[in-house]
């Protein structure tokens, strides 16, 4: 599993990147089959939706489920983060499915991830890499995300903590900030069937509208960091940042 | 100005018709020049949204804005509602812009128009039809309308009235009608750049998210029902729907 230059080249310039196919539907199925059990669980790595008290994230599922122990160590995702960083020696930092589901699926504000992991968890630099695998056919109908192209190549953007509009206290990018960004880059909402895998950089701009069809729109998210750039305040709970610090295996 | 069989098919089939190209750039223009003013209005044809007091809606504009009065009687739009409807005599319902504007605009709810026009206007029947101009190019981004393809096509939906989530009441389909007519037909979104006409019936289930964009989305909206077909009950004011029942004269 090795990027070729152009990909690592569209990675760098856009700050996402695309890779259609990489999970055969019957490991897509496998990982469905375990988020019924998952989600019924009354526990606090299960955030649910304010209106509708539906899962939203179900977090730490590399702790609570052999497929997804196994999917965290897949070389199909650590091998282009180790590959895209220049650095062999990544811990996991989160490990969750978003679940966007049919008709109550909300909103996502504007915002990217270092926001919160530097606020909240004293991680140093924006290295970590988000990686995504699509559980469903993401369209433009089920909530996709909608990223900012290129709004990583000025570094991280002026934030301001939103603790009203969502679900979750959120460091959202104000409009002001997304129009100039939006306006040099362009607007890019990644699509395609379960399977897809997106990665994308800790500084991009990305948010979501809500999920209006019938039909669920679960992503399984891995968050991936450079052991060297590990947190330093511990705030939040070990499912939300994980304190394993140990370099993730592949394989 | 006459549409093919195979437009008027298509408009049978799926409830919803759209003609690129139809308005010229300069045509745009000269509406979009009359919305400040119209818009900057302290006056009921005005709906604000309700987190921002933005204008989300102007009404009554062929009354208030001589280049609005032309469009009304354009034959682009008042010529296929005749063929689509198979009636000469028609008069204008409404006459508005809806404007979703950047990253401010709210979503609307999964609703069909003649549960409006039946519930609170005592419309008859069905007939009405909606003829759009783009104003802006619609985009997946910006808050762009969703139809459930074919939703017409067995006759008016079951409603419930919703009082609570957006800026105005609305008539709303609920998800499990919205569910099953989406697995038959699809979803459709029509997008293109500004001057596009979009027309759609009045039982044709839609909705759209917000808009999260840096981008403006404004459509003008025209609303044309047969005489014979007029309101019977008048609970709302005439900007909502004109009691003016004198057929329109196109050109």
């Amino acid at each position: 599993m090795r990027l070729t230059d152009e990909q690592v080249a569209t990675f760098e310039r856009d700050g996402l990147l695309v890779l259609p196919g990489l999970f055969a539907p019957g490991e897509v199925e496998a990982m469905l089959a375990r988020l019924p059990r998952l989600f019924d669980e009354r526990r606090p790595e299960n955030f649910r939706e304010k209106a509708t008290d539906v899962v939203r994230t179900a977090m730490g599922l590399h702790l609570r489920d052999d497929v997804f122990a196994a999917v965290v160590r897949d070389p199909r995702l650590v091998e282009p983060a180790r590959q895209l960083l220049g650095v062999d020696e990544l811990y996991i930092q989160q490990v969750k499915v978003n679940a966007k589901e049919a008709f109550t699926g909300e909103q996502w504000q504007w915002h990217y991830d270092f926001a919160t992991h530097h606020h909240e968890d004293g991680v140093p630099e924006p290295l970590a890499l988000n990686l995504h695998v699509f559980l469903d056919e993401v369209t433009e109908f089920n909530g996709p995300l909608y990223f900012v192209r290129g709004s990583h190549l000025d570094g991280p953007a002026p934030t301001a903590l939103d603790v009203t509009t969502t679900s979750y206290p959120l460091w959202t990018v104000t409009g002001d900030v997304v129009g100039p960004l939006a306006a040099r880059g362009g607007l890019v909402c990644p699509k395609g069937p379960a399977g897809t895998v997106l990665i994308f950089g800790d500084t991009l701009v990305h948010g979501s509208p809500p999920n209006m069809s019938p039909w669920p729109r679960r992503i399984f998210s891995l968050i991936l960091n450079p052991v060297s750039n590990a947190q330093t305040t511990f705030a939040r709970p070990d499912h939300q940042h994980h304190r394993d610090f140990s370099p993730v295996s592949a394989g």
